[in-house]
């Protein structure tokens, strides 16, 4: 069923001569079937397509965009196995996660399919003229939410199918009212082009445009460095490395025409593990060696960093963390780049002043398998070493052990901006650590008491992106309904004639949606 | 009453030895009083303190934001005459204008303070626990909005008090909780010193944190670089010239840790007027002679270009628009170099090919007084210009003659980013050219029926900002309440004691706000 062809439009295109293959990161062994590099024409045809069809998609009602959304996450659900052992084949991944993974993307399409027919997301909002206003009349404005434009979308490796073609990005853009280009990741090609053809297939089922959808494949950076810089591409979404979204901010601040870049480049996740915490430090173990190696450490809410206070039960907390991080099994990295990256960056941790390892695995790894770690270091040694405050991207740890709180708050003050940050401990372990939260609190997307990081609840209050380095702007969030608002802006209308205003905005609330009118929410139809 | 010194929290400061005088852009002198150059090492010191005083005023209550913002308001009331002739010394605008756009800027004041009151803008979200879902529990999760950081406002040259030291700005920033760093325009610095003492009072009467607001005075642009690149800064707001605009943009694109630039650059804000407009050629002429040379055509919404179809009607259209201009006195322009920039591009766009003086001012104007102009030009000699397409700041406007609608859709198309786009006729006309509207709401942050741009109603409905190079991101508002999500961002907390909780987000509701609970609006307080 694969064929290897970039879709641009409905059409599929293979005019480039390179090629190339997925590779099985488990078996590091090539997959059957080649994939053509989209060539600089491709690009520019699917970014003319994308402008075109933008005209047209851009004001299709949210009932047609909510059908075309829920018709991809049916496709989706169509292609079967075919689609999970493909995902398992290119990502490593074990099946109940992609199957797991699956049902979050189809869940997000209809989020957003949903969010569409209710209709309040646009944020309408009236004021009513006063035309014997002293000494000028007032007009009559209304103002909603409208769609930007031609959007980007960058595949991720660790989630080939909920940040991927028909991911979170994805569906926001397309809920939006915006055409899409995804540039698939590398590492799942074959995955990509399964959900792309869903997508193709949802796309002409329900009557859209040709170029709201286009799936661009590419052995290198070629294609997302035209895609980034091209004057018809209105916005970028990416969720992957620091090195990589800094690439691409760099890369957009080339443009003639400034552009949102909105990055999700992944965080530490700090835990400050607090002296109520440890009281149990048994559950606490278990807890966190789950957190720090689930699949195989390769989320952005990853828990690398986890910090307390010296004392006899944290002793009994390593003791015990390192005992259940070797009992876990070593998985398959993503691919072998990641594999390799981890290695040396654990391998570099581990070198450093004052690092010592907890925890051995006895486990006899596979090729490209990710052997979990966790290390400790004094807080005088953290705080002295910069290199100790990047991110080991995989089923890494390091401990900090500070002398006392007022260490504990000197390495609290050295956290960057990070996507979640997690407190441990008791309601009053959080009452006496008030000045150090008030200070984590602008520091983070999520702050979190008494969890783990890595479950990131899609929903209404959820923010997913922080403060840079986790993402580009943490005004916005990359997870969530909310996530939306990345690709939609304010659009006033003055003393337009209530016929012709969009339905959003007309007297009546046709929509009955909730709205703002004269300073007063409400969604009566009259 | 004026000293010339930098205020830097609650300090006044004059550590440099450079120096400038204001100059009385009508009488072309200048005027008593040194105003000195902040330093470097003054710099530094606001930011720092800007950072220090974050800690405070970022959790302070709304209650006590908003008394802040309206002793603010109080004090501007309170320097009485004295602030509205500094400013009409500085500025050459006339003392109705000063004492209109006061009564704007303290309302503007008053507006933040009641939505900070009220409270509901921080978009409350809860989702509560579901502890016993499958497979896995669902955690409670509430989000907010909460601010960003220390702020760096640009005073404005051509609103010396809507759009300066206490402007829109400056209050959406104070009301969204971030402590505030004003680099005074040097075209007023006294008016702005005299704001910035009305500010300095108002956050000590209020108890408001040393360093949530400073006030640097720079001849050039040294203190600029310093604050847009510094590290505590965290976000930039601008009202500006294009080349203004895109300096800080690039300027910013040099800092490690990228923040949001809100540029605000203006716009030609073109005008298509349509043919049933043209049947009251009399009434239109008058109207938009009024808007081209309001404010001696300095205002961002300036109609600077206007478009039509060739007729009959037409014609007569133009000599009464030719007319209409001839009888507008020329007032004095902001300050000689603006007089100097808008007689050149003036004279520049006049010695195009195909260009027509339509007026021909009889009038002797002052030193630096704009002689209001309009010209027409063909739709191929337009289309075929580029130069054309460039805003001339200053009472002017260009009317662009179309041989037939195909080349007014062919000019339409070539219009960028805009602040306003207007249609002036009758519905059947909006009927009749429903194509190019869909195109032009795309281009544009407000579109207006019937009226003249340069009015901006500070409401809920406002949109002012448009996409580039109207402003640098299109998803955000200058005007109107909505400009304080510039300055905030969403943080949600998961598992967070309820108790310990912002009262925004706890389970009673305490402040009565609007809230989306489990996916519903209410404002209920149990």
């Amino acid at each position: 069923m694969i064929n290897g062809k970039n879709i641009i439009g409905f059409e599929y295109s293979n005019e480039g001569s390179e090629t190339f293959k997925a590779v099985n990161p488990a078996l590091v062994t090539e997959i059957d079937g080649e994939f053509y590099s989209a060539t600089e024409p491709e690009v520019a045809r699917a970014v003319e397509k994308a402008v075109i069809a933008f005209d047209t998609y851009a004001s299709l009602s949210g009932e047609k965009k909510a059908n075309f959304l829920d018709q991809i996450g049916a496709e989706i659900l169509d292609l079967g196995d075919e689609l999970v052992q493909r995902a398992v084949q290119e990502s490593g991944l074990p099946e109940t996660r992609i199957v797991g993974e699956r049902g979050r993307t189809v869940g997000q399409l209809n989020n957003f399919a949903n969010l569409l027919r209710e209709g309040s997301w646009v944020e309408a909002s009236i004021d009513t003229a006063i035309p014997d206003r002293s000494p000028i009349p007032k007009p009559d404005l209304r103002k909603m939410l409208i769609p930007i434009g031609p959007v980007v979308v960058f595949g991720a490796s660790n989630f080939p199918l909920a940040f991927s073609t028909a991911g979170g990005d994805t569906a926001s853009v397309l809920a939006g009212g915006n055409p899409v280009i995804v540039k698939a990741h590398n590492s799942h090609p074959g995955t990509s082009e399964l959900v792309a053809e869903a997508i193709y297939k949802a796309a002409e089922k329900t009557g859209m445009p040709d170029g709201v959808f286009s799936h661009l494949q590419d052995k290198g950076y070629s294609v997302a460095q035209q895609l980034v810089t091209a004057e018809g591409v209105k916005a970028v979404a990416f969720t992957g490395s620091l090195r990589g979204g800094k690439a691409l901010l760099e890369l957009s601040a080339r443009r003639k025409v400034p552009i949102p870049v909105f990055a999700e480049m992944g965080s530490i996740n700090p835990v400050i593990i607090l002296p109520g915490a440890l009281e149990n430090h048994g559950d606490l173990a278990t807890q966190y060696a789950g957190s720090i190696t689930l699949g195989s450490g390769q989320f952005c809410t990853n828990p690398g960093l986890l910090v307390s206070v010296a004392s006899d039960s944290l002793e009994n907390f390593k003791t015990q963390l390192g005992n259940e991080i070797e009992k876990i099994v070593p998985t398959t990295m993503l691919n072998e780049g990641i594999y390799a990256h981890y290695q040396s960056l654990k391998e570099n941790t581990i070198e450093q002043a004052g690092v010592k390892v907890l925890s051995k695995s006895s486990h006899n790894p596979g090729n490209t398998s990710g052997t979990p770690l966790v290390a400790t270091v004094s807080g005088n040694d953290f705080i002295s070493n910069p290199s100790l405050h990047e991110e080991v991207f995989g089923p890494f740890s390091l401990l900090v052990e500070c002398s006392d709180q007022d260490q504990l708050e000197r390495v609290a003050s050295l956290i960057e901006g990070q996507l979640t940050i997690t407190l441990m401990g008791t309601e009053n372990d959080l009452i006496n650590n008030k000045a150090v939260i008030k200070k984590l609190i602008h520091k983070t997307g999520r702050i979190l008491f008494n969890g783990v990081p890595t479950g990131v609840e899609v929903c209404s209050s959820m923010q997913h992106g922080g403060p840079f380095p986790a993402s580009s702007d943490s005004r916005f969030t990359s997870v969530g309904t909310g996530a939306i608002k990345r690709f939609v802006r304010p659009m006033s209308y003055q003393n337009w004639p209530n016929d012709l205003l969009p339905l959003e905005l007309q007297d009546k609330n046709p929509l009955g949606i909730w709205r703002l009118k004269d300073n007063n929410w409400n969604n009566s139809t009259e």
